[in-house]
This record gives C-alpha cells, structure tokens and sequence, in this order.
C-alpha cells in the first residue's frame, strides 16, 4: 500500500511583497513525515472557490499581471493598489500556501489506530495548502469517501457543501421560515436548491440571468427572480409573499441587491398590514453577506423600517457554533449525498502549472457562475 | 383638586392624503373621560424629537410646504413625493395624532387607587399623542415625577433617556466592552455621556464639527472625534485602540459613516495581529442604526473581514426584550436624575399653533444638534 513518499513535492505559494507586488509560484518543498495521529495524503484535486481566491490573489490588480519563469515553474506577478496595502500588513513578505479543501488517497499513516485504519483509502481534507502535492493532517481532520467515490467527486466537500447546509440551519436556529439565496445557480446554489427541496424548505432563487433561471427551474426550483428583468422588485416582493422568507444569503455583497432584499422582504411584510407603524414591520428581517462576487461598496435605501439586520457569515464560526458534535452529522449527511445533493461540476481541470497561466487565471478569477476550476496536483 | 375637565380639546394632527398631500392642523377633540384605571393629564410640555419628525411630516418635501387656516387653526400642506406613496400605504386619509412623549399634570383621576394616588401630581408620560392639550393614560404608564421638577423637566423623560441607557445596557447584554455615539453632541449624546462617565463606561463620541467637540470636551468627554476633521479616520481608529469599543450606535444613518465606524474598529483590531487571518479579525463588530439623521442611502466598502453587523436598533423592542422588571429600573434612574444626568434643553418653546408656522418648522425639521423644541401645548 505505500509508495516512495520523501524528497520534495510542489506547493502553491502566493506573496505579498512589501513592494506592492503580488508574487504567485510553485515552490518545493519537503513532503512532511505524518506525526502519531496524522495520514499524509496525496492530493489529487483541489477546488478553486471564491473564498480561495481572497488569498491566491489578495488585492492585486490581476489586469496587470505579467508571467515570468518557465512553463513547468510559473512565476505571475500583479501590482496591488497602494490604498489596500495597509490591510495585508499581517501577511507581507510572508509565502503563504493556499487551497480550502481537496481530496486524494492516503500513502502513509502515523501509528495511531485511527490512521493507520484510512491508509489506503480516498478521503476529503479541509485546512488550507491544498493547492499542494501532499498534506499532513490529523486523522480526524479527514472525512473518508463512500466506496467508488474519486479524489475528483469528493475534492468539494467541505465549503460549498457545508455552507449550503450551513444556511438551512442557521435559517432554523435564528427562528426564520423560508430562505433566499443569490447567484443561486452556482455550485452552492444548485446544493442548496437540492437541499431545500428534499427538506420541504421553501427556497427564493435570485439570478443575474435568463438562462441561469431556466437551469434552476429544469431542476426543480419553485421561486426563481431574475434580477436583470425589469420586474424584479415586483416579482421577488411575489416570491417572498408566497414563502414567507424572512433571511437571505447573499454570494454578491457589493451594490444594491442585499437591501432590495430587505425592502422586498418588508414590502411582502405589509401587504396584509392592518395598521400603520411609523418603524415598519416589526418582523426581523436579515440578510447575509456571504461571499463578495461584487467587490465594490454595498449600498442601501432605509426603506425597510427598523426590524432589520446585515452582516457578515462565515463557515467557520458557524460550525463553531453549532459544535462538533452536529458539524459530524452535517458531513456525514455530505458523505451519504456525495455524488447527488452535494455533486460538484468543473469546467476545467488544470496541473498547479497550468493554475499559473495567465489565461487560465483571466477565467477563474472572474468568479462567474458556471465556471469552476479544479486543480489536480499531481497532473504533470 | 380637580378642575373643569369637559367639553374640547387641541390635538395635533396628521394626515396623508391619496392624492398625494400631507395635512398637518389642529383638532378639536372631545377631552377623554379617565377609565377606572386612568388619569387624565394636562399636559404641559412635549418635545419634538427626531423620531416624533417621521409621523409629522410623513414623506412630504416640507420645503414645499404652504400655510393656510388661521394663527389660531393654521393648516399646513405639503405635496409628497409619489415614489414614497407606497410605503404609507396603511395610513392614507387616517387623521393621526402625534408625539410620543410629554409631561403635565394629572387633573382628574379613575376609581383605582394607583390612578387617585396620582391625582394632583406632575407625571410624565409615553404613548403618543402628545401634542394634545389632555391625555388620558392608564396609572402605570405615568412616571412620578421628583417632587419640586416641572413638567418641562420631566417632558424628554423617556425617549432620550431610556435610549441612552438601552445603549449601556445593550452593551452589556452582547457582550462589548465599549461604545462607539454619533451625533454625540445632542441631547441624547450629552446624556449618554454623563451616563457614561457616571457608570465608568468608555465612550468614544463621532460629532460633526469642531465647536461640537469642544462642546463635549467640556463637559467630561475623554474620547471625541470629528468626523469634518482631514484625520478623522486615524483619530478614530487611535480611539479605538484605546477603549476597544466593538459597538456603535448611529443616529445618522445615510453615507458612509456607520462603514467608516467599522473599518476604524476592524484596524483598531488589527493593530496588535500576530497572524495573517484573509477574513479579517474574528472578534464581532456592530453598528446599530437607531435614527436617520441623514435619510439617504447607506453605502459602505466591506473592508471590515466578515465579523460584523448593522441593523436597526428601536426603543421599544430593546424594553419589550429586557422587560418590565429592568424597564422600570431604567426609569426609577431617570426620575431620580432628571435634573443631571438626563436634563435637556429647548431652543425653542412653541404652542401648538406655533407649531405649526413655517418658519418654527424649518427650524426644527433641520433636525440640527442644539435646536431642540418643546411644544407647550396649553400656552396661548
């Protein structure tokens, strides 16, 4: 079962130079030895999502990137723009590896029973640098793949599927009865929309496009809203009256569609208002800014009374939150649903040298819906 | 004791009318007969508070406003925009009275013992209505007055105050350490930091032009910044650092200050970071947006990680979530430091009809620090 796992191995390194420049390669480095608890996988496919793209690229203007090095040892630089360097202070001239999760087999395995029973098997991984060719993590650390599952079908297991999960339970534990989701014909949204249907969970999709919409109601969805039609407002006010959604997630957070929400979301509150309150609707209303699609400034009109709340949500403090012990479940529900609720679809496969190319790059730094990159390390 | 309390009334009124018309003008109402439970106050002063501006004048342009009527029945109208017709929906064609608080005398009294013990007395009340000559109101939702205190003391008793106060004790409840004012030299601001100081509270206080700071230096402040200032961001920031305040209360609402508020928090977080975190500082911020001073939109660039949140923050739902028993703690404190802690004062003293002129109300609806009315609603 093992294989030759010393010498050196390839891990994706972004930089942040005092400079102000943006430095991305491929460094080598020594494949770890797994300690007692720990397996060494060898990584076989690694998602690009957007929330790796925060640190692969940080602020730099990927505009200006320029490639340098040799077709097997990319190197691309990119300026940052002066004003966002203040905020990179804790990461300058620190190489910092990258990559959410990924999925591949384990080739070596510390002493412990625990270990020593996944050597050999495919399993998930979720802790950073998994844009690598191996990692070293605690056994616990793995969620191991049902039989016949590849490194490819399980690469996405942990973000997107535990995110979408994630919403539905936050939707329950802060007392709200029906959700909304935007850039909903995502991955994530896809997940969530195949979630809220086997949970009887009434679900508003909101979409930037037609053809986006059409792909959402072929796959079963009830609520769809385009927000390029002219009747959004109206149609979502509609959507939110027939569910009764009182929280949102929003993928895009800049420009003005979170506090649509709330004013549609307050709109659909009074439709059957009896009597006028000059605070609006006194039913919390909330939306939460999940990713950032659009980076630029979020803007809002108050024009939802004063029962309102926006905010920042994150996987991470979530599953803090709801403890171990359910955040086990969550990924064990993952696991069973891996190749149905939570599949996963790529419009390209690409080597870490090929992750490089700046034509490459120019595709999945746009973070477009339908376009999902997966890195294979081992990929020559 | 008792005096003729029969026949009619003045009462301030309301009105938005379908075609698109505000109507503000004075009603004859028949004086309320006092339940077996209630009093009848006189009342004797009523402030005009921001929050009291939104039901006066509704949506409509007041700049466009036109008087008609008598100086004793003045009538004022004003046309209102159409795209704000939707939202007062529920209060089309219903005359409503205004003015959330006040204090006078109570001059007759219900059969039960809590209502005759207040016979006689100076109260001050919360209700609505208030810009009327008489009120009546059950026993228990009057406040006693000190004896000696004038209803003009006692007429800002309860929104100013208590709001100051649902600031602390907010504070407390979630957990911050410190607390972030804007607006900070009005009445309320002047309260909260007496409160503060009293209560060894650190209190970083935004105002919005120099001799405002100045204004609070004077009285204590330890922390001001203003927001005119070319370094009014560092200046923040430094506060930040020093106190450690996570939460802000806004009275402003519209532009980018509530998203400066949190930016400045985030770096004052940053200050001290051993470790590079992509999703900011994991310690949560808020700004709650408790008026709207400035009624255009809120615009913020989400350069504060994801640990944050905005919403609207309300008096009531703060007292209806600490309930009756803390409540009534909040306002034993008002009552016992009416004249220190929590006095205001008035630019301006106006009879109803005075009110109602177009130059008092230009005046007023600037909604400018240090121009404060108080209604007087039984001087001639």
């Amino acid at each position: 079962m093992s294989e030759a796992v010393e010498g050196t191995a390839l891990q994706l390194r972004s930089l942040v130079k005092r400079s102000g420049e943006l430095e991305v390669s491929l460094a080598e480095v020594p494949i770890p030895e797994p300690g007692p608890g720990e397996v060494l996988v060898r990584l076989e496919a690694a998602p690009v999502n957007p929330s790796d793209l925060g640190l692969l690229f940080s602020a730099a203007d990927m505009t200006k990137a320029v490639a340098s090095g040799t077709p097997e040892r990319p190197v691309v630089t990119a300026p940052i723009p002066e004003g966002a360097m203040k905020s990179l202070a804790p990461r300058l001239d620190a190489s910092m590896p990258v990559g959410n999760e990924g999925a591949g087999v384990v080739v070596a395995a510390g002493a412990s029973p625990a270990a020593q029973a996944l050597l050999g098997k495919t399993v998930a991984v979720l802790g950073g640098a998994m844009y690598s060719q191996y990692r070293a993590l605690p056994a616990e650390q793995c969620l191991l793949l049902p039989a016949g599952a590849t490194p490819a079908e399980g690469a996405s297991c942990f973000v997107n599927p535990l995110t979408a999960l994630g919403m539905v339970e936050t939707m329950r534990r802060e007392g709200h009865g029906a959700l909304v989701h935007t850039a909903a014909a995502s991955n994530l949204g896809q997940m969530l929309n195949r979630i809220c249907l086997a949970d009887g969970v009434k679900l508003v999709n909101i979409v930037r496009k037609p053809e986006q919409a059409a792909l959402l109601r072929s796959i079963g969805a009830n609520w769809v809203c385009d927000a390029s039609a002219p009747n959004f407002m109206h149609e979502l006010t509609e959507a939110l009256v027939a569910t009764g959604a009182t929280l949102a997630f929003d993928a895009i957070g800049g420009g003005k569609l979170a506090g649509q929400i709330l004013s549609c979301m307050e709109a659909a509150l009074n439709r059957n208002a009896r009597e006028y309150s000059r605070y609006g609707s006194t039913t919390h209303k909330q939306v939460y800014l999940y990713g950032g699609l659009d980076t630029g400034p979020t803007e809002f009109s108050r024009s939802f009374g004063m029962a309102w709340g926006m905010g920042g949500w994150l996987l991470f403090p979530f599953l803090q939150k709801v403890g171990p012990a359910r955040a086990q479940e969550l990924k064990a529900r993952v696991a069973a649903e891996l190749k149905t609720t939570f599949a996963s679809h790529y419009s390209q496969r690409l080597s870490l040298a090929e992750a490089l190319q700046l034509e490459n790059i120019a595709v999945y730094n746009r973070r477009a819906t339908g376009e999902k990159v997966l890195i294979e390390p081992h990929r020559g």
